[in-house]
């Protein structure tokens, strides 16, 4: 292998040289010297002229070697006898020289005879894929897999954002099912990590620096305990890459986003008296939720809305508006947007529909055309608006919600918006922001993410989404977010049959359900696998603390219960701490003689409060044990409210002296557990009534988040 | 190969030698006879004594052949240069018989060489495995999976009770992960199913006439297209078996457990008038839940219980007694067990602990062999007690529960048991009974199956439970009563973790999840995933109509929603219907021009309850769609109990009119979609406020039933 002193520069010309040629692929010697300018590893070869070139060179490089014909006139070799195959030392190599050589001349006596190729002959380790995709959501991917036929069955691949860091390349060798097989089973080696690492990097540093490159297989790469060689590499070239998507920067999102989600003043174009109009319901909203801001009514026909002076056009008013909630029909919208820009407002919020979403793609294009012109940030259009409870701000047509609390949600879809507020009303649940982003016309989950990132009534950011428009921006402003506060995305669409119905509702582009998984989980995202688990993960994780290590143990009143926890447990990728003798012993002292040992500890189904109280305020005040999983049985002895208001004592008690662990707990009896339940969750303490997994899920996903954000 | 004529003799002469030399193992000549006594086709070979008859041999069963010494002394052959593998022809086996033994004398002069064997040289075709097992739970089992270091990695392999049919079989074939290997990737022959199939099917055979035979693989299998053989044959026997468990007659169950679970006089073993005790809550249970048979309380210390004469001993009471409740100390039990006896109750209902659960086995042991003794039927001990609504009977010291319906709940855990009764309750779930099993010292899964199965009350069987006493006799009643009804089950300790838990609290043996997975299937029984799964399971199926195609509709105001009902779709295995264009053309009439074609039919946000009305109406009345699943959007055109309302109606009219499909829903929106969702349920719609997934899951599991029931 021979290590350029400039790889960029000679990659370029190898690219130059097939873009002058306009081929889409890499010759496999121009793919060789590609794999060789980025260091990554490719058979050792040479062309050799005599027997004694070719014993030299085949000497150089180790035995055993192949030996190929090489002339333009003789494609197939092996039926000139122009192959041999495991030629094993340098006697058999001249031999072979003169062999072949015969062989191609008794095959096509007219073949011009270049000489004879000699070729480090692979053998043995495990063979892997290493690849790379230009993905229309989210880039340049690189990709890692497992070789043979079965692991394309299996589909056992995965994928991670280029460029790839070592840490990134090295969780893709323990991130495809078959992981095991690389650190050896049966007597076989394991397979030199760092050098696969290295290869994965190599790759991601070649298509990062050259984004021509639009695919690349290194397949098979042969594995070993001593390395990696890329045994076949084919390079595919697309000189006309689709346009970056335009985004503002940072510090202008940033600005931007607070004026439109914090207004000090707010008008509101199609403002209406009338009842059942659109605009009337976006005025009393406003007006009855408690806004504190200016609210300027914009009607060209109408002189005063409920009790507040009416503009003809925002350009009428006196004063700075920070946003302007659009309640007019789709057809005068483009202008009302130019009217805003004018009036140097920065955002839009785009209730009316009518644009891609009903085929009128032209008029959407439009409005974003005219947005562009003035910088007015545009959210929807085709949305219910948006809620931010701290402002007791409503921008919304939909009925008002102002439980404060501190998860930001928003949706992609109204359906799913409406199944939050229903939701959220329901549960109690605490809500910073309900944000509706329909089209997705300018303003997506990446700029939501960036001002709830420095929003601090908000500590968790939870996403409906069907599609991303900008999938690596996403990705980008999730790694950083998701360090402080855990992101949820509901990604909808992830099977083909989600994905068919995602595209003709929105005109999106399905996105590959495996790239998606991997994207996000290599972004700190924790994804949804239903509508209802996102939004119990809203509910409940800004009101678990973080928890500062791995042993968990589960007290429960209920064996029963206490074994369903723990599958959950297993299911979560947790596990149960195993107790050293002294902890057992602890506990045992609290507990009937035959309660069970370890961990579940095993109260028994009989037992007064006391002994609920002893075992949990062990269990907090221990400082070896993390988190608890609480399995509550209903009994005459201790009932679902005696036990809810006890446990919030020693919660609250604890948290007084500076201890405050994740709990979940798991209520098994009759109705009354609802009751408690919702006493512990008024408490910050999330439970649940007749489930032994969501308390856990969301547990998990705690933890997930912790691992994610570094924090464990 | 040869066909034995009497197979079943000559395994038995193989086995009897095995036994009498007290080996556990067979020898691979003897694991060969016995294959070839049951048709599993092994490697051609035989002995040659001459170059001449090594030639003879190798022609006869064809080329290429291996060439092995045969010499009790020399163990390693190889190194003895007395094997040749791939030898392609008569002349070369003559050569090779030849310089085998020259190499054999060579290594050890002293070595008594019996001849060489001629042996088929098996290559190419897939390499997979044919195995057998003794569950200590389910008894024989046959496995199947593919060869290979990978497969061993990803655990792809299954199971089915033998005797296997051939369509348990070939289940088989497609019941692995890498299925499609075997129907022929890249080009690659598809293997011959029928071969393979026969070949489980004969180890079946096998293992099922001799039980002795405890483990069995056959690995590698090499299949191809032509057919079948097993490489390696390794057979394990076991001469002194666990014996089977006792199984009363089916017609003594039946007998037995309709007095039990629906008597005409029950005692009370422990009642009193003293308010706490469990049996005061027993007897207030009994009475005050309207119950209309005799009770008999028995108290040696009382005259009159309740306004009811009281007892000293069920002896005492003048009239015949069905079941006997117990709510005395665990001490007593043994003795008042053996009363019952005397009195012919066929059955007694242990609510006491104090057992198998606490350590105190032999005190378990010793109430069943008194309960055997007599004939006596014991539930539990350890348990809650029982619920048969339709008798109004509350044989229990819970809760009361009244709410009479069609499904049957059983559980295993008390902490469980509560919580059905809590979920049950808060649901209004209408339940035929609800049973308590605890330590199942006799009335198991299986007693209860029997007894529902002839229960014209029960319309669906919901069992939870740690673990099966006889998974063998479960499976065989499971098949049979769910052809006829839905058997949903929670395997609880599906984990290694959970199975901790499990072993600890009752003592059970954990059963391999996979094992339990692949069986219950096999049997028909649809798995729960989750508490809550279970739950929502039995509160919806009995009420879902029975689908008689696969034709799946979504008819949805929210395009979101219909995503996310798409997803679920797929994830519970089902399809969404391709429209014919007569149908598209039909949906599209009722809805706006800009709602997207094709299904899920988006019938777009703002629509009158008429679109609703009209496109649901199309769904029920064209007869090739088969089920609908409905995706409700809040809008103030169409508020949800006005939805709830028309939908309910429509319902009715079909069914008035013979159409009943299976409809589910989901309602995306305000909190008044939770008594929309109610007001649905109560007329026989299962409904879910702000949740896509559980519908569709439960619209799955009804497909699932009817497919393993062959409705579909």
């Amino acid at each position: 292998m021979t290590m350029i002193t400039n790889p960029t520069e000679e990659v370029r010309r190898v690219l130059d040289a097939v873009k002058a040629e306009g081929r889409t692929a890499l010759t496999a010697p121009e793919g060789k010297l590609v794999c060789e300018a980025y260091g990554i590893t490719v058979p050792n070869e040479g062309v050799a002229t005599s027997a004694a070139d070719a014993a030299a060179i085949a000497t150089a490089m180790g035995f055993p070697v192949v030996l190929k014909i090489v002339s333009p006139e003789i494609l197939h070799k092996t039926e000139a006898g122009g192959v041999l195959v495991g030629v094993k030392n340098a006697e058999d190599v001249q031999k072979g020289y003169d062999t072949t050589i015969a062989n191609a001349k008794k095959y096509n006596a007219k073949a011009n005879i270049l000489g004879v190729q000699v070729q480090q002959m692979l053998a043995g380790g495990q063979e892997v894929i290493i690849g790379a995709v230009t993905d229309p959501v989210f880039g340049k991917l690189v990709a890692f897999g497992l070789g043979g036929v079965l692991v394309e069955v299996l589909k056992d691949i995965t994928f991670r954002l280029s460029p790839a860091t070592r840490d990134d390349a090295l969780s893709m060798l323990d991130g495809i099912a078959a992981a095991p097989i690389l650190k050896g089973v049966r007597g076989a080696d394991p397979v030199n990590r760092d050098a696969l690492a290295k290869m994965i990097q190599n790759v991601s540093q070649l298509i990062t620096e050259h984004p021509e490159i639009a695919e690349m297989d290194l397949n098979p790469v042969f594995a070993t305990k001593d390395g990696a060689i890329a045994a076949d590499v084919r390079i595919v070239v697309n000189f006309s890459p689709a346009p970056a998507r335009f985004r503002p920067k940072h510090e202008d999102i940033v600005r931007d986003m607070n004026r439109i989600m914090k207004p000090k003043a707010v008008a509101v174009i199609g403002a209406s008296s009338e009842a059942g109009k659109i605009g009337n319901s976006v005025m009393k909203n406003l007006i009855n939720g408690g806004y504190k801001g200016e609210i300027y009514p914009i009607n060209p026909s109408a002189d005063e809305i409920m009790g507040l002076k009416a503009y003809k056009s925002v350009k009428d008013v006196p004063a700075d508006i920070d946003v302007a909630v659009f309640a007019i029909p789709a057809k005068f919208v483009a202008s009302a947007v130019a009217e805003c820009g004018e009036k140097k407002i920065p955002g839009a919020v785009l209730i009316p529909s009518g644009f891609a979403e009903t085929g009128n793609v032209e008029g959407q294009k439009e409005l974003v055309a005219v947005a562009q012109k003035y910088g007015v940030r545009l959210m929807g259009p085709n949305i219910y608006g948006f809620y931010y409870t701290w402002s007791n701000l409503c921008a919304t047509f939909c009925t008002a919600y102002d439980f404060k609390g501190h998860a930001a949600l928003s949706s992609q879809s109204g359906g799913i918006g409406m199944a939050i507020i229903g939701f959220s009303r329901s549960a109690k649940m605490g809500v910073s922001a309900i944000v509706g982003l329909g089209n997705k016309s300018d303003i997506d989950e990446d700029d939501l993410l960036t001002f709830f990132e420095q929003d601090d009534n908000t500590h968790i950011i939870v996403q409906h989404c069907e599609d991303l428009k900008d999938g690596r921006a996403f990705a980008e402003v999730a790694k950083r977010v998701s360090k402080k506060k855990p992101v949820v995305v509901l990604k909808a669409g992830r099977t083909s049959l989600g994905s068919k119905a995602a595209s003709s509702h929105t005109g999106a582009l399905a996105g590959n359900d495996k790239i998606y998984d991997d994207v996000l989980r290599q972004s700190g995202v924790i994804r949804a696998r239903s509508l209802r688990e996102m939004l119990e993960f809203a509910r409940a994780l800004p009101i678990l603390p973080t928890p500062k290590g791995d042993n968990i143990v589960i007290i429960t009143g209920a064996g029963g219960s206490g074994v369903l926890l723990s599958d959950a447990v297993v299911d979560n990728g947790l596990s149960l701490m195993t107790f050293p003798p002294d902890l057992d012993a602890a506990f045992k002292k609290f507990i009937p003689p035959f309660g069970a040992s370890g961990n579940p500890v095993d109260i028994t189904g009989g037992e007064p409060p006391k002994t609920y109280q002893n075992t949990v305020r062990f269990g907090l005040e221990d400082p070896r044990i993390h988190s608890l999983i609480l399995g509550y049985w209903h009994t005459i002895v201790t009932p679902p409210m005696v036990f809810a208001k006890l446990l919030a004592e020693i919660v609250e008690e604890m948290r007084g002296k500076g201890i405050d662990k994740p709990i979940v707990v798991s209520l098994a009896g009759d109705v009354e557990v609802e009751e408690a339940s919702e006493y512990l969750f008024d408490h910050k303490i999330p439970a649940y009534p007749y489930s032994t997994e969501i308390p856990v899920d969301v547990l998990g996903a705690k933890y997930k988040w912790a691992r994610g954000a570094g924090l464990l």
